[in-house]
């Protein structure tokens, strides 16, 4: 068996370890005779891996205990309506600033539940920027203030937290959630998708505050409202127990390695080779910001289109996959999320520097 | 490793079969060198599974070229809002046939998106039978007649296919899909949480034929809109791929079982034992009328109440799990969807005799 450098912006690549303990304990979970897939979620065995899952995200984002952490479904796609027909009742309007495909289609949706106001935009950067503050036009009436921390994309990302007063901050943190250690209370709402840093897609992370529960629109589904699923402990309905159970074997690996601090450290290592690398060669190139640069997600350029294919099938065949960037970009794009070991960067660098060798 | 008789409502049994292979392919799927939980979704592995999973509904279930499979997330709950908001824009209302917890919950929510119509109800016999279509009082101007084929709870089961003439039937085959032959082309939509007869739960299976897809209302959140999602073959937002693996691996033992007459012919001989049984018992009884029982759910109830904890206490010593019934109508229940075998049902009645003799 090898496995390969997976460079996927998500589903993404998973701590080996991980995976090995969810194969040996997949017909028999710790002397239970079943699968976790199996179990009923009402169990006393899902409910303790469900508990220990959650204490985990408390634990390692470390979540003040006036927030309540829901485990849905639907992922970030799913919450660009289910946060505005949870929470953009209060005064029937929103403030979103976009900073790329991701928060541009987060704004979309929300227009059809209240008035949206696009507080910001990168557009006239093409999104290799993120508006600073200052220039943002905030309306002190709004629900809430609507951010993607990373865009997976444009491969920009916010290295400062915005301050939006007392309006609450609502970040979708799909593409860089538990990469780094963050405020929570800075926050009024976080959501993520689990398959870029926590686990299988299918699950989506809510880590809300307690006064914004309860101001659902009335067309809000049971299933998708805060106060449903935070009265119910994210069980009104059945939830997706086996990613929840693969997304706590996830957590408790970062709390192995050393929490998030030391995700950050592995991740700003593994990043600035790759920066360092584009940043010194003529033959590739960064077209982001340097201030705005993700840490997640690194889209680079050949110098020349056309040999675009031959990049990637050479990759291919030294088992690094997933690198070509979104079509609406174009060029290259390597994901490295927490599961992305150094060697697989280094990997990666040195194949560079071979092609740039041959075609340069 | 001893692995339990699992009497669970669901998330419930799967076949030893495939979680076996899901063990094996866990770090490496045929040689992709990638867990499938691992996959992006739009990578050419994935996208096999995906079509695989699809071509095997299809072929099962026997379903029209006219109709759409698709792939979504939130389970039988989140669907008792998304289906009247794609399907009840028509008319502005529908029909809800009542015959359990369950399909009272689905017409509960789809208050919320138009006018319902209670066209029957099995209250009057505190769900322990079906009403006559005969009894429907059903309007010839709703947008759909909804009915929940097997109700997990009261354990009562369609034995036949109601006829709705030009209205289009919708069903929520949660807990039996899978478990028979269905002629698909008498209803306009089937809906079911996987976590029964499919696979791990995160996942619902959609069926819906054409001309029932493009009516959504503007409420519709996109991630959960039926023509949203048939236009991206279920990958509007990223879909929740190892469930849909895992599912996949249960539709071909399915089929190599001999597909769904194989099933139906084997739930049949699990139901008789246990109905049997209980017919001939003075101990026991089962409450549902006959011409309503489930294949599926079979709950009972014991002489005397005040037994129920022994009797549970002892079948979890002999590694009988999960036989307490819902706590809205007591007793006992053993679910025996396709993946518990004929060996299971026979331990259970052996128990239940040895119980009976020891208290009756």
């Amino acid at each position: 068996m090898t496995r390969v450098f997976n460079f996927s912006p998500g589903p993404a690549t998973l701590p080996e370890a991980v995976l090995r303990q969810a194969a040996e304990e997949m017909l028999d979970w710790h002397g239970s005779g079943m699968s976790v897939m199996e179990m009923s979620h009402r169990g006393k065995e899902f409910i303790s891996i469900h508990a220990e899952a959650e204490a985990l995200v408390r634990e390692l984002l470390g979540v003040p205990s006036n927030y309540k952490v829901l485990f849905m479904q639907g992922g970030a796609i799913g919450e660009n309506a289910i946060v505005p027909m949870n929470l953009i009742g209060k005064t029937g309007k929103a403030d979103y600033v976009v900073t790329g495909d991701w928060s541009k289609k987060s704004a979309k949706e929300a227009k059809s539940y209240g008035k949206v106001n696009a507080a910001a935009s990168g557009e006239a950067s093409h999104f290799t920027a993120i508006p600073k503050q200052s220039e943002w036009k905030l309306d002190p009436e709004a629900s809430y203030v609507h951010i993607c921390s990373n865009e997976t994309i444009g491969g920009v990302q916010y290295h400062w937290t915005p301050d939006t007063g007392a309006v609450p901050l609502v970040a979708d943190m799909s593409s860089d959630i538990m990469s780094r250690p963050i405020d929570v209370s800075r926050y009024g709402l976080i959501y993520a998708g689990a398959q870029k840093n926590m686990g299988p897609s299918g699950l989506t992370l809510v880590v809300v505050r307690d006064d914004l529960i309860g101001h659902a629109l009335p067309i809000c589904p049971s299933a998708f409202n805060y106060q449903t699923q935070a009265e119910a402990d994210s069980m009104y309905n059945t939830p997706p127990t086996y990613a929840i159970y693969i997304a706590g074997l996830v957590f408790k690996y970062i709390k192995a390695q050393g929490g998030l601090k030391a995700m950050e450290a592995h991740n700003q290592a593994k990043a600035a080779i790759l920066y360092d690398y584009l940043d010194e060669s003529r033959f590739y190139r960064s077209p982001v910001a340097r201030e705005a640069r993700s840490l997640m997600n690194v889209p680079f350029k050949l110098k020349d289109d056309a040999l675009d294919e031959a990049f990637l099938k050479g990759a291919q065949a030294k088992g690094m996959i997933q690198l070509k960037g979104h079509r609406s970009v174009g060029g290259m794009r390597a994901s490295i999320y927490n599961a992305m070991p150094v060697e697989g960067v280094k990997a990666l660098v040195a194949y560079m520097k071979e092609f740039e060798a041959q075609h340069g």
